[in-house]
């Protein structure tokens, strides 16, 4: 391939769409006519106020949103917010329901209990290895939220719909699924994503607020950790960070002119993920890893016969111009993960270089 | 000049050295022989720890550092810091000094005290404007730490040499003048520099603690607030700003290697500062605002006869290739912010402008 690049299967961080990449790359010296980089113009200047307003506007198109919701850029990533959703939105009394689906979620739940507060583990899925998503979950009316992971990364797992809570507001932890297709936001009051894996670098968490989750944001945080303080300086109470917001903003623009939205991303993503599994299902070479009903469109975890084999496909996957296929050092096993910005191309070759690795040691 | 850059003097985001986004501009689809570009590749890789092992290794080579400190890269800027630090260090009945020299002290103390922490101001130069550094502070012996902001990036100060603390660890904001020059780090407990000014992008704060501060830090804190999460992963308790770390690692590789180190460094920063405040020193018609002894090298201030020539001073040198110098909107006036990045090249073809402006205006 170009530039001697190979198809990246990596968890995150991922592949960022060629395009995006070769737009940074051709305006790195001198950005939209500014005679600067873009990691040297102001944050205050009109260069990034077109940037970021650009990136929020794409978000609020993409996603089918009106100004009841609030677009935010964080740093810290998502564990970050594991930490801010409780400190601004849970105060004395209240509590807060998880649906524990993994490692993500655990973490989440974790950071809670660290700061006091009272959180009911209303469904989990630990009890068989985290290979499923839980159904029919009493959920609490009385709850401030109710918390989900909408995809696993680790294993592969995601919410095929997301769950009634009887009008209590969604919070999600999307950051490897945001975008992947359309959703109805009107249910949650907060959704959080890590840019690293669907949208953008590292270094930045894209937050979306609904309006009246910002009225319970205690007076008594520290301004960085408050929501108000960035819903009310539009992300910009201090400097951004103000590449990977750009790069978020090509991405946006990449999924709304050259994909075409999220209808048509979501086909894409079920047709690569669909080869894929097809080739699980239609082999006793590879297995799956995770109940069909709850296989995730963006990280396809299998196994082969055994280890010694694993490691071999992994690395004449490789050798092969594949790389990325190794699954979570805390699981093993293999994984692709096929975000957005994975060309259908990639899954062509990992399909073929498979079938190819099964005849000649299946 | 090349691609049609200008000379960049903003304040922050500011100039890069230009070797560095070069090298970063011709590696970016490719990174190191990966195959993916610098913001694809797995912060769990051997690419990544490579950087961010480099980054380190000659932070301390430039500072001239044992591994009694600990160096950390953390986001949310230094603005996230003025909240960590007193959460962090300051327990039930503990106190500590501030200095106030201007916004960013100021800020530093306010988030102290919305935790409920007790601060100490034991120096100000609120009383003229902000336009000098204090001395003979009388720091209080049972401090935990003593404050102080290195250099004061919208007035134009800088302290020229660290005050005797009698002991109590000195924790600084170096954002804007870290590396500018060596200094003794051993009087530190605490060092931080968001990274925007002199070091890197925006999105990654670096922290420098001392190994018996991290013995402060409560288990109660979330993990993303504590110095000791990242301390005890190598800043990678989750997915760290990779970007940003890598532009940092390539600053400090053209400091070591290019420069030749921070005694260089600091030798041709007095050179550019000493030649624009020449300038102001033999014209009536610019006006340094900042007293003599507390001119800082990395933010040049000064003042026209009147706001319509300030106007058309920044107008006209823009015009010329020379941008970013309008004073911070909080005080107006004309900055020249010339960190490490900034060329003599840059410097020599400001003074020049300023020699005929005064000639055509004077």
């Amino acid at each position: 391939m170009k530039e001697n690049r190979i198809y990246n299967f990596n968890a995150g961080p991922a592949a960022l769409p060629l395009e995006v990449l070769e737009e940074i790359k051709d305006s790195f010296l001198n950005f939209a006519g500014s005679g600067m980089s873009i990691t040297e113009i102001s944050h205050r200047s009109k260069w990034f106020d077109d940037v970021i307003n650009d990136a929020i506007a794409r978000t609020r198109r993409l996603l089918n949103m009106d100004d009841t919701f609030h677009v935010l850029f964080i740093q810290g990533g998502a564990s970050m917010q594991f930490c801010m959703i409780p400190m601004n939105l849970l105060h004395e009394g209240d509590t807060a329901d998880y649906v524990n689906t993994g490692t993500w979620s655990t973490k989440a739940i974790k950071e809670a209990e660290i700061l006091g507060k009272t959180v009911n583990v209303v469904a989990s899925s630990e009890d068989e290895n985290y290979s499923y998503i839980p159904k029919d979950i009493p959920f609490n009316s009385n709850a401030i939220y109710a918390h989900i992971t909408s995809n696993n990364t680790i294993k592969g797992t995601q919410w095929a719909s997301f769950p009634e809570t009887g009008g209590v507001p969604l919070i999600a932890d999307m950051s490897s699924d945001i975008m992947c297709g359309p959703f109805d936001v009107d249910k949650f009051g907060l959704i959080y994503a890590g840019a690293q894996k669907n949208i953008g670098p590292a270094g930045v968490c894209m937050v979306i607020i609904r309006d009246d989750m910002l009225k319970r944001v205690p007076d008594t945080l520290p301004s960085m950790l408050k929501y108000t303080t960035y819903a009310s300086k539009n992300s910009m109470f201090n400097t951004p960070p103000c590449f990977a917001v750009y790069t978020i903003q090509l991405v946006l623009k990449w999924l709304e002119e050259t994909i075409g939205g999220l209808d048509k991303m979501e086909a894409i993503n079920r047709e690569k993920a669909g080869l894929l599994y097809k080739v699980m299902d239609s082999s006793d070479f590879y297995s799956g890893t995770v109940k069909p009903d709850s296989r995730s469109l963006m990280n396809v975890t299998f196994r082969l016969p055994d280890e010694d084999l694993e490691k071999l496909f992994i690395e004449q996957a490789l050798e092969n111009g594949l790389g990325g296929l190794k699954g979570h050092r805390s699981v093993g096993g293999c994984r692709a993960s096929i975000y957005n910005a994975t060309p259908l191309a990639a899954i062509e070759a990992l399909t073929d270089f498979m079938k190819n690795f099964e005849q000649k040691n299946g």
